[in-house]
């Protein structure tokens, strides 16, 4: 649950645009990267603390600034002064606890949202808050973590394959949106595969753990439903047209990744919905044991009670008793036994119960 | 599950507009074919790859182009710069994981939705993207697989029954709509028949197979909601009248078609409470097969428990045993064993549990 | 479950308007009777097929046409075209598995409804599609079966009693729908007798059968809320007054029927509520009598399986055990036995297991 | 059930405005009472059925007129008919299975809702049905069955506490729902302290009986939540101000009434969701009492089934068994015997079945 | 229970405005202290409750009093009759049940929520009932219990860090509510706690206790929810800027206040899941142990009730029983004996049952 559920408790009681930050202690430096594109042009520089505030044209070219790790709250803060950006929007970026949600201040469109990503050697869901900034030509993008999450965007925007180099900082943003939907997509396909692993294994040899597991998926689903409801609407807002920072092309765009989060939304549901009924099925699984063995228990008893009281009888020390003296008096009590014992097993087989 | 989940991960950090096809392989090769008609005239001729350009008169005869499989990219590409289709729409006709949607693309009006079959032979709900684009007065349909399903549609737009060969693309477009929703009541009947057979396993055998069986209905319901659903919203949208595309004496089809839709939604809802009924069912027939399980332990041991040990005590070697030199001990004895077998066997009687 | 959900799939492919009837075959011949009344006067004639298309004037005389069985196509066909009904009215007059619904088609205001009664024969709900289509001064009612459920509203009209003569059509058609609610709270009834019913079995004596009858009611719930909520907006649309068909004085009456509409659907959500509590008392009292029989196999096993045991030890053969040679041996050991067996008694009566 | 469910079957097919008294049988008269009052004066006075049709004068004087009992159809009538009451209105007054609603009928505002309060003798929720008309300055309220509900209103009129003598009617419409609403609150009390009664019962014994209680008192919340839901509606209405026989200065007392009516569907649904967390604890404690009873069957097989047989093993008669003869073969195999059981409560301690 | 739900029922019939304390008996003496600050002064008095009626002026100071305790009736009657705060106001300040709520009196804007604390003694949530009255330059506030909660607002005030001098009565308003919002995340922090201890438990020693205990953490969500989900509505409403009591400048604050409130439900909503899920798997653990009990029960018998039969064969008493005679009889039924066992054994390994 630490994984999902961040203490907030030192904020309490301080004034609002108090920078803290809350999140998992990261010991790496921030690194913060600046592009800048246009269609003809390409360049990347790496931003060291002391040239922050680069001088801010607004001209066609499209200024990208990605800060890598939001631990350092005194080079948030430069950043900060240096872009007069609002005090509440470096408290939201430094808090990485939020929900997703967009904002205007001013000019600036501020957009704060979860990346999502598959971590195959811890096995689990690794969430990480991304924060977008929209002021004209220039977009800031604050990752909790970095990583190489946005290499392939990177790597699009320096090759100009599609239209994002002849576009603006609006289609930027929408290609930021895109790549973290589409992890989404790659996050869920992986959980449908863990499904369908523990669907095997609740058919073929269910255990107390597949149960743990199941609602150890169930739980995640909780959350991603919690973080991608609220993108749902943040994109419903930016496709409806009514933001002055995104242009009427961008919003084509906008509406496919908004119909993505849809997608996503509605496999989430089902996923749920599947795993409900995996429960019954667990349940049921085990009621379906329990009568295996009280049908083994039931047979045995049913068949060794009567012999043993038949034993008993002719264990019985009585004086007078002429079974006992007979010459077959012996076989033919086996035999009773052997037909007792028979119409037994032919009862239960008549049952079904064999 | 594969049947419903398709694998979007091959485009995740693409540009959009990026042409990939998603979706089952499709051996055979793209077929196109391409119907003209009027009131008077109705002309067919497949399109091989070669004139896809085909020159596009805005007249009254109305133009119906049908492809067959869009798994080879390079034709709907042809195709898509042949009459300026938007990138997005010939990704989402690629894309055969789509939620069903309805856009505008300038004059274009771009529909996808899932038709739906049962496949009698495999026994299960098979599914196909279809997309269609109006514009004006020509339709494409673009079908993920091909075959026999608009056969019927194609006949009577053959012979010229109904209003079809009188009216416009858009009222084409309402009858392709018509033959979608009325093939979900088909599979609706399937299904339905299926949940009847299921029911009477239930009564008659329950077996862990029954559970599975609902289950995996329940989640094929799940599957049927999310593609009606957002049709419904679709055929709303189309039905308001406030698409330019769409002439007023079509309107009063698609709210017919609109209401099927709703009709199928109900239906669903109500197979997934039915559903959700047996499933109660079995679970207390388990209960109450356990529960004649136990009786029948419980009558044995109840039975034979005492008479064993009554015969151990006269099986006992003590020197001082009056019975056991009574004359009549061992019939008293045997006497007693019977007169307590029975009256076991009249109490179990009184309680009902024989 | 072919009681609820009708056959369509003779419907796919078909052009839309085409005549053809769903729902169950019945032998009976169409019977059409018209009825003309105003506050004078009152006329009653059955209409052969041959002078159906009898002269329609439109005077303040209130002009009330039904027809009992849909199934004779040829002759709604001919209704249809001597006054022009829409096709799509006809073929939703044949296809008796319609959503109740209102629609306006020019002039015509089309309701389509279920009539319920309760057949205390077979121990069922029967419904019956009722079609009203409203022009003017006429009323058009289609009834699937016919038979005697508009008898008390004609008996009314006849006798004059109430406000009917003295008004026009729109309130002839409230008092068809008034009287089609009114319905359902005899069959709500009739259904709460039989819960009350269910509900002593439940706890006198609670069978296989009963959880089965449960379901079944619950599964009547189903489809009854399927057939009223959409009535209620039809009410709720006709009662809001946008439509040229009704009168304003009308209107009032109309909030009346709705408001019953919304008390039926309360209580068929109550009815689900205490049918859902109902299986979870089912499901428990099988526990509760699992509990039974298994403290009856412990009791009786703790009972004797020590006592056996203590028997069994002076049945062994060894040569020096001293206690078989005391003279009050046996009896001390009888003695031993009824104390353990007391003991065990006791013991069960603290537990309060007796 | 009959307590909440009145047959309304009396009505089918009859004319609207029929009057039928529907609900219990009450043999009391019908009383009527009349009181005036304004800053200055209180008068009250009995109405025989004589002059029931005293002169309304629409001075600043109010008149509240309140009927106890409304059995006695022809006294109705003829209030009906001296003050021009609607027929709607009037046959709403006698069907005492009303849904709470606020309807106009010209200048009158009519309000019907229902009285709740709590039989300690019965322990059982008693509901009667309670009509408002609010004509100008003057109010007729109709108690179902009558009695002492507005005993205090009565009195704070009269020793003219607060500000109702300074107000007009519509404050006096709100003082009357204000006291339902103040009565829902008592009785929810009665119910949460029963729930509590209840969960001490389930975790010191719980009973088949409890299980029944639980369900019941979750059928009464049903009938709450369908009374009071409505009632917030129409108190939400007439909060609104949109209405002209409410005055601005009395809107917001009524917000006060409104804030209520949700405070108690809050805690509604609260005491439902908590009965459903009983019945869970309730089903659980079911499951715990039968691990226990199979422990201690397990507990006194497994000790005494080893003994048996070893018992059982020298009670065989073979002629060379060397044990038989041994001097101390006896007490060593009770030693064994001893050690066995031993051994086996100390497993059983360990697994924590002791 | 009697935590979270209070006696209303002392106020049935009462007019309204009627000054009932109602809530827990408290004995200590109500407190009120009143600050005054600007952006350069600030000043603290306690106030007596002669000088209650001081005098107000309407400048750029703001003024604050705390009330604390408001069980003295007469001292908050004497506070609003100097300040003229509407009855119904001070009424809902005695009413320590208020649903969370906010309403305009004139110039007057009256909010009440609940205030939350975590009381680890105890291990329980304390709620206390905080209101709100804003009057221009003013702010009243009164506790329930009085209390340390607003120290720290307080020690900022006084230090004058953050923006809180600078600004109106809004941003004080706005402060305490973001104090309040504050302390659910601290509350919630402590329930996320106490559900991975109980999570652990459940998984190591799942005990009757533990299920009781997660129905009660259910139980303090319920409530959490009833008290944030109305204050939502509250801050929604503060933040649409439609009061004139708030400025522009303080709705950007508002909005983030009302982003935590709706982070404060999401969580409240997945604790409410995670605790339903334990549920599912402490009944699955109940089956589970009862599973392995029955396994112990059925190996037990099905091992020695054949041997035993096989010792009751050979104690038989026939005369002509030829094996009791043989030399090697007695150990060859005692290696069948063990033979037969160790099949068993074999036989429940493979069954994985061992």
């Amino acid at each position: 649950m630490a994984r999902f559920i961040k203490k907030r408790s030192k904020k309490t009681g301080l004034p609002p645009g108090t920078l803290i930050h809350i999140g998992e202690k990261v010991s790496e430096k921030t690194r913060i990267t600046l592009w800048e594109y246009d269609e003809k042009d390409f360049k990347e520089r790496p931003l060291e603390s002391l040239d922050l505030c680069f001088p801010f044209k607004n001209d066609p070219t499209v200024t990208w600034v990605n800060v890598e790790g939001v631990h350092q709250v005194e080079i948030l803060e430069k950043l900060g002064t240096c872009f007069s950006l609002h005090p509440l929007v470096l408290e939201d970026i430094l808090n990485t606890d939020q929900r997703p949600k967009m904002e205007e201040y001013g000019n600036d469109l501020y957009i704060v949202l979860k990346m999502l990503d598959y971590d195959d050697q811890k096995d689990e869901v690794v969430a990480e808050q991304v924060s977008l900034v929209l002021r004209g030509n220039i977009v800031f993008s604050f990752q909790e973590k970095g990583g190489t999450l946005f290499a392939t965007l990177i790597e699009r925007v320096r090759s100009g394959r599609g239209r994002i180099r002849k576009t603006g900082a609006d289609y930027l943003t929408y290609a930021i949106l895109d790549l973290v939907v589409d992890h989404y997509f790659l996050v869920l396909e992986k959980i449908g595969e863990k499904i369908e692993i523990l669907e095997a294994k609740l058919l073929s040899d269910p255990k107390a753990s597949t149960l743990q597991k199941i609602q150890q998926l169930k739980r995640e689903m909780l959350f991603l439903r919690k973080w991608v409801w609220p993108l749902r609407e943040v994109l419903s807002a930016l496709e409806r047209g009514e933001l002055a920072q995104i242009q009427e092309s961008t919003r084509i765009y906008l509406r496919d990744v908004y119909d993505h989060a849809i997608q996503v939304l509605d496999t989430i549901e089902i996923f749920r919905e599947m795993l409900s009924g995996m429960v019954d099925i667990y349940l049921s699984s085990l009621n379906n044991r329990m009568n295996a063995v009280m049908k083994v228990l039931t047979i045995i008893a049913t068949i060794f009670m009567p012999l043993t009281f038949l034993a008993g009888v002719y264990g019985m020390n009585f004086k007078y008793m002429p079974e006992l003296g007979w010459r077959w008096g012996y076989p033919i009590v086996l035999l009773v036994m052997l037909l007792v014992g028979m119409t037994m097993l032919i009862i239960f087989r008549r049952k079904k119960w064999l």
